[in-house]
């Protein structure tokens, strides 16, 4: 099909996808003529892929061409996940400014503890783990210490969706697609779990005692 | 302490605390004179949530205003936080340009019937119950069929984490910070189970049947 039949089929806008094609996001079309090339079902696929790690897996244009990229050769892709879609902050980041060593310290200790105590194979380095224990530093320093104690109910809840992720997996997958297809269940996945787990705080606060200061109705 | 002090204590610059008070994420100190003003433990604290939000929490800095916003009120704030941190994609938005009503609506069917069989008693028109059905219909879009079978597997884990998230929550804090402590709870909480499932995942990808295209050493 033509660029614009593309755009149609896709409904991602002619110059959006001439951008996605100059980024290298998305692989160039059979050359026809001059000014037109011809794109497959495979450029319908990429350009579904990229939009839904943009639009609902939160992830910005340079970490999908790195998880496309890692998708592309043999790599699980996840080490190259962001941990957050980040903000530059006026130049700085936390790591470079704040004193908070000893508290991030401290929190990953717990987390390399929690990973023992589940049983978890990965590696100390994993940048999973400082990610989990970033997050820990922050929820303890902002007063919410009833998170320590909960980390095993965390990890548990993690580890019964992440065991079905990969029972779920299709193991006679194309090995070409097989990468690509952990990434969008690594991503999505996560952003339905977040959701998901917002319904059921919405309904748990809900619940026979009232939360000091809510007053939303029933 | 002045606001050089402010700055060291927090390890947030002078510029960029100069920039979240004239944006208004951070309320004005006590005029000492002219050219200084007077800060106490309360911006110190508010300076550390606008970062664990902004850096952990993935959060905008607009985002971060609507949800400061949202806990000053009785609010429980949690309709206020983004699905992700979207990228704006050269002017266009998925719902405006793509032709996936259909999924959308099918996803969203199965979101709310899942939410009827947990016993979840929320709205209808929860913005969760979008987010999650977008992910959903992207999932599914992009070839993970499986996760439709498994939506009971996530929204289990999803209920034990909320229930003990509540459950943690000291309710005896004080109103004026019991929705910052649930916001906090919400957003890091959700880094906190989305670094714990990856790792997991890793754990479970190195089981003993080995992935197609997996050569990562176990």
């Amino acid at each position: 099909m033509r660029l614009s039949e593309l755009s149609r089929t896709s409904g991602v806008p002619a110059p959006t996808i001439k951008f996605y094609l100059r980024e290298g996001l998305l692989s160039p079309g059979v050359r026809t003529n001059t000014n037109q090339a011809r794109y497959g079902p495979g450029h319908l696929h990429r350009l579904r892929l990229i939009r839904a790690l943009l639009d609902i897996g939160g992830l910005s244009l340079a970490e999908i061409g790195d998880v496309l990229a890692a998708s592309a050769g043999s790599d699980t892709g996840l080490g190259h996940l962001p941990r957050a879609a980040r903000q530059p902050a006026l130049g700085t980041t936390r790591r470079d400014t704040e004193p908070r060593d000893t508290e991030d310290a401290h929190a990953t200790d717990e987390v390399l503890a929690l990973v023992q105590r589940q049983g978890w194979l990965v590696s100390p380095g994993d940048p999973a783990v400082e990610a989990a224990a970033e997050a820990l530093a922050a929820l303890l320093q902002l007063g919410r210490h009833d998170f320590a104690e909960r980390l095993d109910t965390y990890a548990a809840a993690a580890d019964t969706v992440a065991a079905s992720d990969v029972g779920g997996l299709d193991r006679r997958t194309d090995p070409a697609r097989a990468t690509e297809t952990l990434i969008v269940g690594n991503v999505l996945g996560e952003r339905l779990l977040a959701a998901l787990r917002r319904l059921a705080l919405t309904h748990h606060l809900r619940g026979p005692v009232p939360l000091v200061g809510d007053t939303t109705p029933a």
